[in-house]
């Protein structure tokens, strides 16, 4: 029997519990804390992933950052930490200045309200999920083979995902004939964590490595590509996992559609074009290590983008919680 | 200093030396033997590997296999047991029915005239690598950055290599700014490989991973793409190490030129197309683990070709020791 249960984050009795997800598929492990300093950790050591979830991580460290005294200083000391751990997710930014909002709101905020704030936060999130996955359904012509890239389920969100809601739902609607995952190097996100929530979903899948996706395609195994964004612009372009430009390319190449699948608070309103958008640049190590352990000399050089962009005339459509938006996306300021 | 002395296979003594790849670039391991078996075993456990250099191998293997006792038996059972050790390098065939056809021709061969007939294909694959690497000076355009796949090199190779022969002998003649090299999942024959020749090369290089070539491409970073190829039929339809096709697209997206650097061994006269290239399937190990050590669950079902096939109109030129051929392609029967 699959134990269906696993939860990303949660927060009860005045703590976090988040699932510490650098340990899957192998160990199921659970932290609890009310250290926000804790929570920023576990964003920068990729324990906490996923750009919604981050968003509610990070609401909820800056409640607890009040906890014991609510003070501008404990606040801002809070925000600004948790504003340096993950530069392209726009979510996280969001769920900042929500929080910052409410907390300047009026004088003396108690700590009851930010907590009230935060799960509010993460209970719209959930709706979102269930919204994308509700929407996505009509991008199903038939029955279908999938292929995804990086985790865009539970474990990257406060509900069940974005592209894995939308996978979810049509596999709950018998829609879903099978998944191909994406292994997404280098953190292996498809084949550690995608992987395992197929798994506990009940979902046929199979796990190949980012390079066999065109071999697939060309063999019309594919009828439909979808992933996750962690930042959208104004005209579509988008920003996601390394590699899922590469997807887009061969999918059109293929004339198989490519979909993206995201909360409209991945949008952001500032951005008219992709062009500007920040690349965070990873360590050599993901890349000369895996899981810690080196597969090649210490010394080599690298070169590790942790997101590329996907100009919006290669995505068919954009799949949020309101509809489904098809090209060319004209999201409003 | 680097040590530039390394080899792939050499014949001394009347035995076979060759480097064991699976420990580079951490060791550099040479094994001895006179015994077929063992290098039958080399060659499926990727000891030795590269289409030109398994050819060679095995035709060293079928010398030593009458060193004892010149017989039919003993050359057929050989022959047979290398036949079956990697199904789709053509190089292999090749070797091992030039080495019948010289055990046919008299009565009672001498193991010297076997061993000769093997050195003859080392020697003349050492001098095609010369000639593919000099023919290859003909694409640069201008001083370089290339995009590279798999291992092409000495250690795939009798001699220099093939693509890493193009991209060495462009160094030397100061046509090579930087290399980047794919890891080439799922044996990283890339990061362990590619960057332990191009270390020990002096070339200036960087490991990326598979999914990051179409976002290096999109920076206007590389100026051409150069692979290699286990099989290439009449119409220049290329099978090569899963990921090539996948580049090929990239880069025709791109309006970066793609080229293949192969010896004329590698067209498979037979084959008409690539429509009937028979694609290996590896064990779903060499993608649950890395190494050895597993990176997610064993239970897992995974999906993994070691070859794709690029169809010959992404391929801006094939670079042999004869010279570099353009589409369309059309090799003689």
């Amino acid at each position: 029997m699959l134990n269906k249960n696993y939860f990303s984050i949660d927060f009860i009795d005045d703590k976090v519990i988040f699932l510490d997800q650098t340990q899957l598929p192998f160990i199921e492990k659970y932290i609890e804390t009310d250290d926000y300093e804790r929570i920023a950790a576990a964003i920068e050591k990729l324990e906490v992933r996923g750009a919604p979830l981050i968003g509610i991580a990070a609401a909820y460290a800056l409640a607890l950052s009040i906890k014991k005294k609510s003070s501008e200083e404990n606040f801002n000391k809070a925000y600004h930490r948790l504003s340096l751990t993950r530069p392209t997710a726009v979510n996280l930014f969001f769920a900042l200045d929500e929080m910052k909002k409410i907390f300047n709101s009026e004088r003396n905020i108690e700590y009851d309200k930010l907590v009230k704030a935060a799960k509010k936060i993460h209970s719209d999130d959930i709706e979102k999920c269930r919204k994308i996955g509700w929407n996505g359904l009509s991008i199903f012509k038939k029955k279908s083979t999938i292929l995804t890239h990086c985790n865009t389920g539970k474990l990257g969100t406060g509900g069940d995902g974005t592209a894995f809601s939308v996978i979810k739902t049509g596999f709950e609607n018998k829609l879903v004939e099978f998944v191909y995952a994406d292994e997404t190097r280098p953190l292996l996100q498809g084949s550690r964590l995608t992987a395992f929530e197929l798994d506990r979903s009940g979902i046929p899948f199979a796990i190949e490595t980012d390079s066999m996706a065109a071999h697939l395609m060309k063999r019309g195994k594919i009828d439909f590509v979808i992933t996750g964004a962690d930042r959208i612009a104004l005209n579509g372009d988008s920003a996601n996992k390394i590699g899922t430009y590469s997807l887009a390319i061969l999918a059109n190449y293929h004339n198989i559609p490519f979909y993206i699948a995201a909360p409209t608070t991945t949008i952001d309103r500032k951005l008219v074009s992709g062009d500007d958008i920040i690349i965070e640049n990873r360590s050599k190590d993901e890349i000369l290590k895996v899981n810690g352990i080196p597969v090649t000399s210490e010394h080599f050089e690298t070169y590790s983008p942790a997101f590329d962009v996907t100009p919006a005339h290669l995505i068919t459509g954009i799949i949020t919680e309101d509809k489904v938006y098809t090209f060319p996306y004209n999201f409003i300021q």
